[in-house]
C-alpha cells in the first residue's frame, strides 16, 4: 500500500491509515504482540510520523492498540463486556456484586454531586469508595455519596478499619425501599486517585457512569464510576426474559 | 498561580493545570466564550505550550471546551442529556421516535455485525441509515443492520426515494414481536461518514452504543449508533414509576 494511494483520498490521511492499519492488525499480528517501531511503521506505509502518530491514537481510542511505558504498542485484547445497572432493585453492596469497598470519609461533596443530592453545599456526605475488577483486571473505580439524612440511625462509627466504616453506612443505606435508579454514561478523563486504581496515566479517556437511586421521593444516594474505556465496553440489559450472551467482541464498524 | 507551585505537586503538570484552569472557567468565562491564545494562556499559568495543550485536551475530553476551526477554543455549554433505550418494547420507528431515516442499501455487513447477527458474511443484509437530532443539534448518527430473513415478506422496493425504502423496510421489521433488547456502549472514533453527519473531524471521540433486538428467539436486528462525545451524555432510566428530571449539568468529579 503506497503512498500515492493515501494521497489520492478525500479523507484525512489519518484516517485512511487507520483503515489499512486496522487491516493489518487483523491479518499479521495477534493479541498482545508488539507493533514494529514508529519509524518502521511510518515507513512501511509511506507516511510521515505525524500521520502514523495520529492513526495509532485513533486505534488505541477504538480499543484496538494498547501503549504502556516500556512495553510499547500492542495489540489490544477484545474488549471486556462489564455489565451495568442489571440489579434493579438491590442497594449498591446488597446481595452479592462485583465491588469491593477500599474506603469510607465523610467529606463535603463536590458541587455537581451536592445539586443532584439537593444537599446544602455544607453538609457532609459520607463518600464510600469502591473498586471493581473483572477477569483479574481492574475495571472500574467508584465513589459512593450518601448523605447523613439517608442513614439517619447511623451511630458514630468507631472502628478505624476503613472497610467495616463502609459497611456500617451500606448496610444502613439498604434499610431504606429502593423506588428507582437512572444513570447516565458520559465521556471522562481520569482523575490522579482513579487512574492509579486503574492502572492509567491521569487524563486517559474514561467513561463515566453516573447513577442516582431513588427512595423515600429523592435521591438517596449517587453513584460516580469510572470505568477504563480502553479494555470495558458497558453492557445494558432492559429484558429479564432473554439471556445474555456475549456481545460483539469489537466495535461494529 | 506561579510555576514554583506547580512543579512541586506529585501530579502530572498538566493535570494539575487542569484543575487550576477548570476553576478558572467556572470563575472568569461564561458558555461560549473565547479563550485567551495559547501563548499568553502559557505565559499567565507559566507552563510550557505542549503542557498548556495536554491540560486543554483534557478539559475537552471532559466536555469544558470546544475546540472549532477558525473559531478557537470556546467554553462549552453543559452536556445534553440524551435518553438511550427508553421504549423497550418498541421496534426502531415504531410510533414517536426522536431519529430520521436518510438512507436504505441492500449490503453486506461488517464482519463484527455479521457474527452478532450469525448471518454469513455473503448475506445481505438491509442497512438503514438514520440520524438523530436534540435541541436542535446532531447528536447520533445510526446504523440499523437487518438482515432479509427478518423481514421475508418484503416486497421488492421499487421506489428511488431513499426514505420510503427505510420505511417499507422498518414496517416489515415492525410485523415481528419483539422479545426483548440489549445493548453495550463503548468508546471509539467517528467515522468518515459519521463525523460529517456529526459536524465533527474523522476520528473524534464518539459514545457507540450497539444494540441487539431479540425476536423470534434470535437476534432479528443491530443498530449500531454514534453518539457526539463532547456534546452528549447518554441517559438511562430502568424505572418506570419515577420521573427523571435533568441530571447533573456537569461530570461530578
Amino acid at each position: 500500500m503506497g503512498t500515492t494511494q493515501l494521497e489520492s483520498v478525500p479523507e484525512p490521511k489519518y484516517w485512511h491509515l487507520k483503515t489499512v492499519l486496522s487491516e493489518a492488525l487483523d491479518s499479521e499480528f495477534s493479541v498482545g504482540e508488539i507493533l514494529p517501531n514508529e519509524r518502521d511503521l511510518a515507513a512501511r506505509f509511506g507516511v510521515a510520523r505525524a500521520t502514523l502518530r495520529q492513526a495509532l491514537e485513533q486505534l488505541e481510542l477504538e480499543g484496538r492498540l494498547q501503549r504502556r511505558r516500556g512495553v510499547g504498542t500492542t495489540v489490544a485484547p477484545p474488549r471486556v463486556g462489564v455489565a451495568v445497572g442489571t440489579e434493579q432493585h438491590a442497594w449498591p453492596g446488597a446481595g452479592e456484586d462485583a465491588w469491593q469497598s477500599v474506603d469510607c470519609v465523610l467529606a463535603a461533596p463536590p458541587a455537581a454531586v451536592a445539586d443532584v443530592l439537593e444537599t446544602g453545599s455544607e453538609e457532609l456526605v459520607h463518600t464510600v469508595r469502591r473498586s471493581r475488577v473483572s477477569h483479574g483486571q481492574p475495571v472500574a473505580a467508584e465513589l459512593l455519596y450518601i448523605p447523613e439524612s439517608s442513614v439517619p440511625d447511623l451511630s458514630a462509627i468507631d472502628t478505624p478499619s476503613a472497610t467495616a466504616r463502609a459497611r456500617a453506612v451500606l448496610r444502613e443505606l439498604q434499610r431504606l425501599e429502593l423506588e428507582g435508579q437512572d444513570r447516565a454514561v458520559e465521556l471522562g478523563s481520569a482523575r490522579a486517585d482513579d487512574a492509579k486504581e486503574l492502572d492509567r496515566l491521569p487524563g486517559a479517556p474514561v467513561l463515566v457512569v453516573t447513577t442516582r437511586f431513588f427512595a423515600e421521593g429523592r435521591t438517596a444516594a449517587v453513584s460516580v464510576a469510572t470505568y477504563r474505556a480502553d479494555t470495558c465496553r458497558l453492557t445494558f440489559a432492559d429484558s429479564g426474559n432473554v439471556e445474555i450472551h456475549h456481545g460483539p467482541e469489537r466495535q461494529a464498524s
